[in-house]
């Protein structure tokens, strides 16, 4: 196994070297029955706190594996400070977006509900889980945080005044990410509407908010899901930590 | 029906006032059967040269669907000259990086085969509706042209030199978008190599080439259908259309 597919679970236990973890059913199932690892193979860890470590499968039964946590493989690096909203939409399309955003280095995860936003339905049990697993894959050392689904404007009052919320408007009023986003530094939030966009009372109030700023992505319509992975990539390359080599 | 939700279709005839446009039988099913429209219903035009018309059913039947242009819309407007290189991939994400690269307005898509593609069969004539159905959908007015898959080296050997090729590297050695987009102006390509990545000899060409400019996307692994989403959020945010209000 190079460390390039190194395979990587998410755990909560606290990791240091000679450390036990046990595994949860589901983790053991995809260490010995989906990669067929056994006793001996290599394992790494990540808890969202202590860094990567490089750990062995110690123990190992039908449904249960205990790893022992062997040296630090990588210190610990919170991903950027940067929270993506967006409006539910179908479930695959939500899953995807979760993904995405995962793969994309966000720190939280918040669903809105917007006037337009057609479903509010969500297991955010199972979206948590498919999180954990976007974080496993894209080598991050932190899983974000998947809120509860709220309001809209019930999220934007409670609203910390030092974090920019950066919504995308189709309305063709706003400037472009290339000239705003770079003038604010993290901590910062991106904001995306569903199919339908945002009522024409939300831009509005979104507009008049002092820490909020539109950004327009072009003329051409983008689906929600599109507008999710652009407006983050966008944000990462001018303000995250795309910008260092 | 709103113009914001206007019903689009891709059309080979010339488009000018007062025209005739023969619907194909899936066209004719689509307007006639989908969206359940009749004699008199708009429906918009475009040919990827004209500009985009409005025009109105004039005869329809059980399947055949003829329109009469009426009047211009929207003057025809070029996508920004960039081209999308991408390795296939399985028939779901090739499905999706279509779709996405039409709706992020590339002008051309070349699929590539590199030492580590692990799919060469695409039905092309498919994934040409699809850029069809993408295009309508996005309110582009133009379809990319979507060419035949062929070998990287073949591709680089015919380069156009003046067309700048940025390849995404995920090897830590490269710099970000950034920095080394705006340096660039149109036309330009993006390269993205499969979920394994370039070979090192792969690199080692592309690196050595004049035309060519390697740019990190960070240190998450993201997925190569990502990759494509984001390589083209920055470009078109950082030199393409998306820059202008």
């Amino acid at each position: 196994m190079s460390k390039k597919n190194r395979i990587r679970i998410y755990v909560d236990a606290d990791l240091y070297t000679g450390g036990i973890v046990v595994c949860s059913e589901a983790q053991a199932h995809y260490l010995l029955n989906v990669m067929r690892l056994q006793t001996g193979n290599d394992v790494y860890v990540f808890n969202g706190r202590d860094g990567e470590f490089k750990s062995v499968i110690a123990q190992c039964g039908k449904k249960q594996c205990a790893l022992r946590v062997e040296t630090l493989f990588k210190t610990f690096e919170n991903s950027p400070d940067v929270w993506l909203l967006f409006a539910p939409l179908k479930k695959d399309q939500t899953d995807f977006v979760i993904a995405k955003a995962v793969e994309l280095g966000v720190s939280e995860i918040i669903p809105v509900i917007t006037e337009y936003t057609s479903t509010t339905k969500m297991r955010t049990d199972r979206l948590h889980t498919l999180a954990i697993e976007a974080a496993e894959q894209s080598r991050r050392q932190d899983v974000p945080l998947l809120r509860e689904a709220a309001e809209l404007n019930k999220i934007l009052n409670d609203w910390p005044a030092e974090r920019t919320l950066f919504y995308l408007d189709e309305s063709g009023n706003s400037g472009s990410a290339a000239e705003i986003m770079p003038q604010f530094s993290a901590p910062a939030a991106l904001l995306v509407g569903p199919e339908g966009g945002f009522s024409e009372k939300e831009l509005e109030f979104l507009k008049n908010l002092p820490y909020t700023y539109g950004i327009s992505l072009g003329k051409r319509i983008l689906r929600a899901e599109t507008a999710v992975v652009a407006g983050l990539s966008c944000w990462q390359a001018l303000c995250g930590d795309w910008r260092y080599k």
